[in-house]
């Protein structure tokens, strides 16, 4: 099959390798139908990312069909059209048991692209099939269904769910790339009052305005004026951290009022400064985190009731031999206006 | 009426001023009976705390009985024996509201020896009085009650319950001052199953063991070599921060499980650094906050069930016109041995 590899920092190859096979029973071989990119992927591909080592597939995001399936796999068969989740447990474990899947102490957890191959490929090795995969409704396209392996549970879980979003919570969402404005989509499941968003890209604030965010403003001064205007100079009750580096996070824990939440979602490569001086009084709660994908089945049921339209997420479509084209574009976000892209195996 | 009063960094005088009166409808004026120092003081002292100014008088622990009541108190009269809690709110803003009296938006929170005159006199004035006093039962004496004013509902609220400490979890509490002494007791009311302290002082360590405490050890090495000992290398559910240094909060970030919290009780003065390059993928949550004093009356009725015995942390008991030797014995743990003081008005 064809297959993006990891070849080391700054090099991708698009190569013939050979076929997935079943390794135990708990695996399924899936064809890949449809996949994206992932901003990790581009920190991957920049050796952010040690564990990740060259010859590796990368790619933990996709819509398929199972191919084969191992003994113990009992809940999906060959022909079934499936979301491969970016994160699966083995079910079993302390954390698997409280649905963290994302912390699994027996092998699972984020693994795909990242410890075994991944699904920027014409198929893919799944394991812990029954956990990792989530069988498709009809209704539900594949362009749709694919922001479901990662970015929407990512940004509900560790971002608005973390951030204790209420009915009539005040929320700031700082970074407007996908996770942020998965986040303005999930965040509007609960009813917030506000939704204020921080981003220096235009074409960000106004997808983030387009898809629901009530005001979006460029800078730091900007929204410690919205902290004024949004919320009486209290700070926000939810504040969600969707671009990893230390400033803004800094800027999160500015913006969060006495009580609040900042819910950490950003990928992080250096510390913060955290102002225990200012904050030891205040009530806050931070939270981190890397998606359990608990909520998948949730959200699949929620797009296939038409409650949650991920369709504004998705702006470049290719073929999936046209991988590096689509690197290229999903990279320069600035100049092509991406937000996701999505490529499709025909 | 004597009382001591904070006269700029270092300086405290014991010395007759004006009875306190009623201000306002809801104040009380309640004599001294018992009253204690807090390490907080020390603080303010120091001069780390800019709000308090010369004059005025210090402390915000005490019980006492009640002289005089404004019009608008319900549910007190004079000669009621009542507990002086550190913190009171408005009962009627959006905090107090969600029983977030610490952070009260309308002049409560913690005033007493703050922005008010405080507890370190023969009277005080009381605002607030109906949500800052709590009526004793006879059979809790002076000496258990005022350690209900501060640190038990501190170290509860603020350190166990944000902590998540529930029965079977792995607690480590970082420094045994009366803090976490008094995070000790309340945790133990959740049956974890292992909870270790880490203290310097051989005193401490042994006040530690006495009190409730499955292992005390003296170092950051010593407290990593209890991560595999005690949580099979996984690191702890809570970890509970009772110094209040960089050096002890950045030790609890590396104690902590994956999915577990750091709960911050100490007073800060400098900002810490937020190991986030780490921490991101984690799901670690960290708390900080001033008590609220929800839980009083919850513990005052444990106390009278003799389910909480706060008997072990009074160490050193004084005449209250002895207030300076106490001071003395108080500031110099190392030396005296002192955990919590008491101070009678005889």
């Amino acid at each position: 099959m064809k297959a993006l590899t990891f070849e080391g920092p700054g090099r991708r190859v698009w190569h013939e390798i050979p076929d997935p096979v079943i390794g135990g029973p708990e695996d399924a071989v899936v064809r890949v139908d449809a996949v994206t990119i992932c901003g990790t992927d581009l920190h991957i591909l920049k050796g952010d990312v040690p564990e990740v080592t060259p010859g590796r597939v990368l790619g933990h995001e996709a819509v398929g069909t199972v191919l084969e399936v191992g003994a113990a796999v009992s809940g999906f068969v060959p022909g079934d059209r499936v979301l491969i989740s970016c994160v699966a447990g083995c079910g079993r474990c302390r954390y698997c048991r409280e649905n963290q899947d994302g912390q699994c102490l027996s092998g699972g957890g984020w693994t795909l692209g990242h410890l075994i191959d991944g699904t920027q490929a014409e198929q893919v090795r799944v394991p812990f099939a029954d956990r990792a995969l989530h069988r498709l409704p009809s209704s539900v396209p594949d362009e749709q269904a694919l922001l479901l392996a990662d970015i929407l549970p990512t940004a509900y879980e560790v971002g608005v769910r973390n951030g204790r979003v209420v009915p009539g919570s005040t929320v700031a969402i700082v970074g407007a790339g996908p996770i942020g404005l998965a986040a303005i989509l999930t965040a509007r499941l609960l009813s917030p009052s506000r939704i204020v968003v921080v981003d220096p890209a235009a074409s960000r604030r106004e997808a983030a305005e387009r898809l629901g965010a009530d005001l979006a403003v460029a800078d730091a001064d900007a929204a410690h004026e919205a902290v004024k205007t949004v919320t009486d100079g209290l700070g926000f009750d939810t504040v969600i951290e969707a671009v990893g580096i230390p400033e803004t996070f800094e800027l999160c824990a500015d913006l969060v009022r006495a009580g609040g939440t900042v819910a950490n979602v950003g990928v992080h490569g250096a510390p913060a400064t955290l102002h225990l001086e200012r904050l030891w009084i205040s009530n806050v709660t931070i939270t981190t985190g890397l998606v359990d994908t608990s909520s998948t089945p949730t959200l699949l049921r929620l797009l296939a009731d038409g409650r949650l339209d991920t369709s504004g997420l998705v702006t470049h479509r290719f073929g999936l031999d046209e991988i590096h084209d689509a690197y290229d574009v999903f990279g320069r976000p600035q100049e092509s206006g991406a937000l996701k892209v999505a490529l499709f195996n025909q």
